[in-house]
């Protein structure tokens, strides 16, 4: 397959507290702020707290999840005194790391996360960007033992919502299981041996090391579950059942149970063989979501480095 | 050991969602109402949501924590415009359940609660009550499989500030691992069992049971530790060492590991050997309590039953 080349990077930002109770993105980047992790040759490396009044009260969100509010149509859209304090914070944001689909965009933006679901390291992307895959792949080869895995949204530039579509290169970091509202030393030190590994890929890429292509697994998103509920009040009549609980990207086949109901009746699945991920999730209640589904297509990398004739 | 009587039970209440992201309680106590649990024979048994708008929030509480609200200072408390609305709903509780230390109070109030702290069933009391170390040994041996312990918090009656407080006989039931928000069917399943096993034994009870006395463990509660933290800004600097952390209940010795810092440092245990308990619990961190530590006494049993000749 035919090499790729990219320029250099100049601008990396790491970010965290998206969700203002996700805590190991908080810490990561609370310690790389008072270590002043700046300048790296000609890269710049920065990092930033992205809702610090939701860090503060150590919620997800203050008025609106801040998650949802990158696509063009939000961030072209007039602020008013009405509007969410995260759609101001967000045009903030757009204004510091984009202008989304715009030159002067950073390079690349890794968004720190944290989720209550058994998922281990996720790389989570809009789309087949090589460079997010090149990071993921090597990651992938140097944690072998965490499970890491990549997943696909499938969105466009334009209908993307989180803060890492902003930059030119962007993914988020997706690391469990954790409380939201707490902080596990295994899951912080998983997070923090991605972020340091995908610092070191850029760095490698910079000083004009080549990255071999290859085969890889990719969780594409097709679809989602949410709870039982009663038709009235909305309320959930049923749990996850034990046999999916904590079984994310376990292939979920026809007649397996996903549910199980407080008068102890089992709910199985009737759909075709898919991936579930995100099982779960504390903040996809209410978002309508037990489970996501994926399939899981092969994803075949070109070699790629630096663009050495850049300018 | 003397045979001791009590006079049989009339008024039982199950609660649930004192703290409202707390969830196996809060849906526990939904499914007593939509079942209409009520009276059996003499007894009557209701349940009772302690924080509605906290449920409906889905968080701990709105002003202040519920739970601390039931000491006789604050419920004799003069309320105002200004009080917060925790306060409001203790005197509202008190008013129905209680009042605290009274004839009038209800036989008996088992509080429902969750914990991200990988501790198990437990149940908590105040005081040394027969009443409530039976129940609990009776539960005991009817769950063998489910780890199933006693914390003694040591706190007078009138001292004593949690909701259960209200009543002649009080306790709460604590089931974790749970991350807040979320609903997880094992562990509502144990909760559910317990609670079953509750009301089985204050079924027999009042139909003449009588039950054997024996030694029972029950972990006093001695102190509690602190996270390491930044002197400025009271941010932490370490997170409990993946040693410890999920460990409740197991020994901690002199030289056992119990934060790590973020720079990578241990910090060792120093103290006598006590046991750990609410190990990183996600509430605990803003009453600066990365985990409490506790004795390990016997207290032995007298053989209980029913006043024959009450009234």
């Amino acid at each position: 397959m035919d090499h790729i080349s990219f320029p250099p990077f100049s601008r990396v930002v790491i970010s965290g507290g998206t969700h203002g109770n996700e805590l190991s993105g908080v810490y990561l980047v609370q310690e790389m702020q008072r270590h002043n992790v700046a300048q790296v040759g000609s890269l710049s490396i920065s990092s930033v707290l992205n809702n610090p009044p939701a860090i503060h009260a150590c919620r997800r969100y203050m008025d609106k999840d801040l998650n949802r509010c990158f696509t063009d149509a939000l961030l072209s859209a007039a602020l008013t005194d009405a509007s969410p304090s995260e759609l101001r914070r967000a045009h903030e944001l757009n204004a510091l790391l984009g202008p989304k689909g715009s030159e002067r965009a950073v390079d690349l933006l890794c968004d720190l996360h944290n989720t209550t679901s058994n998922m281990g390291l996720c790389f989570i992307i809009d789309s087949i960007d090589l460079i997010s895959l090149h990071i993921a792949k090597y990651v992938q080869s140097k944690m072998p033992s965490a499970p890491t895995r990549v997943i696909h949204l499938d969105v466009s530039k334009s209908e993307a919502y989180s803060v890492d579509s902003v930059a030119k290169h962007g993914f988020s970091i997706e690391v469990g299981p954790q409380p939201h509202g707490v902080l596990r030393a295994d899951i912080y030190n998983m997070m923090k041996e991605a972020v340091d590994h995908t610092l070191e890929w850029i760095n490698r890429f910079n000083a004009g090391a080549s990255f071999e292509g290859g085969d890889m697994e990719v969780f594409g998103h097709e679809k989602s579950v949410d709870y039982p509920r009663d038709p009235e009040t909305g309320q959930l009549v049923a749990a996850v059942h034990p046999e999916l609980q904590d079984n994310d990207f376990k292939l979920l086949q026809h007649g397996d149970p996903i549910f199980m109901s407080f008068t102890g009746d089992t709910v199985n699945y009737e759909g075709e063989e898919l991936y579930p991920f995100f099982i779960n999730e504390c903040a996809y209640y209410e978002k309508k979501i037990a489970f996501h589904l994926a399939k899981r297509p092969t994803v075949t990398l070109p070699p790629i480095s630096m663009k050495k004739d850049e300018n």
